[in-house]
């Protein structure tokens, strides 16, 4: 049985990481989603909250592919968080240059770490590249439609967070 | 009437910004120059000094291309402050490959928004491309001389806001 | 009234393409379409057969828009074919890190040669981004279906150049 | 039982080539590799050629891994290779930021093609990613020594293409 | 005497760093290695802390090179402190991409300050180009194993700076 | 003494070439421009007038810097050469990404080669960064104006190679 590692810190899960997390499925017969707690970084999303948003996701498409699919939160070293949980193989997506060039560094120096395991690289589909957790958040606090960003019930948990932003900025504008 | 918007935050605007302005005037009737709020990330200058240097330099080429230019403080959306400016043209600069990657990303969720506004690159001359406002910043807080990368009145300010580092940092030194 | 000058060898004409002229439509109220000549290149297409594809499309966006958009075939330095046509603008589609590298060269000499004519940048849909005329030709050459990346009357053309390959590759396979 | 499809032209397969067929070794039961007849190219080795360097590696690492790796040539569409050959998964090597965007490219065309066919990135080792065919023959023609990046069996087969020319070279200079 | 200088934070050196400063003894009689005070960012380690680190490494491979090798505290503006060292050569790692486009910012705003300096890039061995100290800092602060990216007395400090973590993460885990 | 190769096709040189050679003489007592025959290429002008044209270069460079500047052909490998020339340095322009990763891969096969030589990178200026001897070519065959990117003799070169294009393109268009 191949295992599968995808780590992030979904604050919150987007739809360009539904798109790798479904990719993913064709690669392994388990499916690890690793949510970092991250405490540094204060994410908008209590840990509870991200790893709940992930495994309403996870349900459909474990349902929908029969590859088992588990939300595990984590805080030590990846490569740990890979032993931790048999991950023979660690899904990693691909949007951009930049990303390109950090998961490059972070290869090397996870293989300095433990060459047993591989790092798999996936590119989501176009109209999900440009997808980042961060404009998402940002946009839902200027009171913009994330409709096209995320699932309707991480919309619902955006609106809560920001509720009234935008008739607020609309009166100042 | 084509009406452009050409958003930033301008703290303080340089001479690459000024060239991407004057390049713009070739695209439009009107330049609106979106003066972004940004409240988090603590900008040096207030609002109100940023758009006073920016007006400043308004004037100026409005006078010589005859196109109207305006500054207009925003917060909210830039799709959101487009259409209120009533503009059907967003206009970036790029500079690098990193600004490319970025800009990539912003296109993309902003057609997700709005896909009737659309968004022109433009290329600042070989020798203002290099100027960053984060780094004329640094250098002006380091006592360097800004001459070459903003206006004199833009030097004029930025020197009170450092005024005596040089002196203090040569005797440490 | 401005002019702008959208220039390509348009070998052939893609949806890519074709997205990039509508969005300049909203720029210009005078399109041309250069089409370089590139006799050492040896395109698949003739000049005629290329402008004749170009020209199909113009009919149909300049009808929509309102835009007069007009095919000028040309071989001479972009500059001069800008002066030429009598553009003020030249317009560029971006796909990729390559492209704007690429770019960034071409306009820093263009610049040199004629600092009055501007180039601006716009980006194709996510899903248009990945269409290459050469990868199109190639795709076609080997047998598969390229109805998502041209235009039927584009695609019967690319069928008519490569008649049988498919079945020839089928039965070698 | 998982199948990838490892495509190339492998003129000749090198040390980064082997690498990323190791790796892929933990993600499938079956690793075809495809070896791309290229004619117009005009390969240094012939078809036979290459496939019987690929062969001979394949055996050392089918044994090492328990993993079935076959050579198999081919000339039409990747996409219609996978499914000739079962595979559904790609397997692909990434070494620079020119080798991404390409990929970029290529992905979102094969998806319109047959999106059920998923293609994965590996990163070869880092003293292996600098490694390309190209250079590689250019050192031999040059008579300098190719050990390092490839295996003895190729480092013969290249002398034998380019047996005398350092001697020629050296009087020369 | 040609003098370099070779500025940094330092927080700590890596076995990347190491590389450059060996390497850039090849070009150079005397070597200052600049050690970025940096009050903002607060480094981990404190400014003693780090030149003493650099000094150590320093005295190692001036033995062995015959290179004057100095480590040199500085706050001011770069170019200010390679006239105060007397510098005419600034030395800088590359690499990846990112770091190019930082660079060549850095290059042309130092070179509008004082264009009588030079800088000049070397590249680390493809082993350490993955080395940042953010993320070896990060895997020290997870309870990883930093012997491949260090030396053994920095790795020995940065255990002290995180005397107990992993203990502390394996229980939680 | 320290010894540079300074390697490149020179057809023709340059005033990026020209940037660069001025700013290694920074770094070396003794500067060689390699002038690669590059045969299979069949470069435009011959290599007699390549080695003339670097050397009318050299010549008022070698007395305004009092560094040795002679030119010098070859076909053998760079290392090859540099260790011909005595070269402990190899310099090379960077002007851009592509560059970048196409330098990367070559320092890490040249070390593999020998590990003594180091490469070390310089920036052109802003202005000369665009200058690709390609384009210039290009412009020139077009009957463009060269006189921004190259110097007055070997612009008179271009113009023998390409004689009376203009007026032929002109009354075609």
């Amino acid at each position: 049985m191949r295992t599968g590692l995808y780590p992030g810190t979904f604050d919150p899960i987007t739809l360009g990481h539904i798109d790798i997390i479904k990719r993913a499925c064709s690669l392994v017969d388990r499916l690890v989603i690793g949510v970092a707690i991250n405490r540094d970084k204060g994410p908008l999303f209590s840990l509870e909250q991200r790893v709940a948003m992930v495994e309403e996701e996870c349900a459909f498409w474990a349902k929908k592919t029969g590859v088992e699919i588990v939300a595990h939160p984590f805080e030590n070293l990846l490569i740990d968080c890979a032993r931790d949980v048999g991950a023979q193989v660690i899904v990693r997506g691909l949007r951009a240059v930049a990303d390109f060039e950090y998961e490059f560094q972070m290869v090397g120096m996870n293989r300095q770490l433990d060459n047993s395991i591989e790092t798999v690289f996936l590119m989501a589909e176009a109209e999900h590249q440009a997808i980042a957790s961060k404009l998402v958040k940002e946009i839902a606090r200027l009171g913009g439609d994330v409709s096209k960003f995320v699932t309707p019930p991480v919309k619902e948990a955006l609106h809560q967070m920001y509720p009234s932003d935008r008739a607020v900025l609309r009166r100042e504008a």
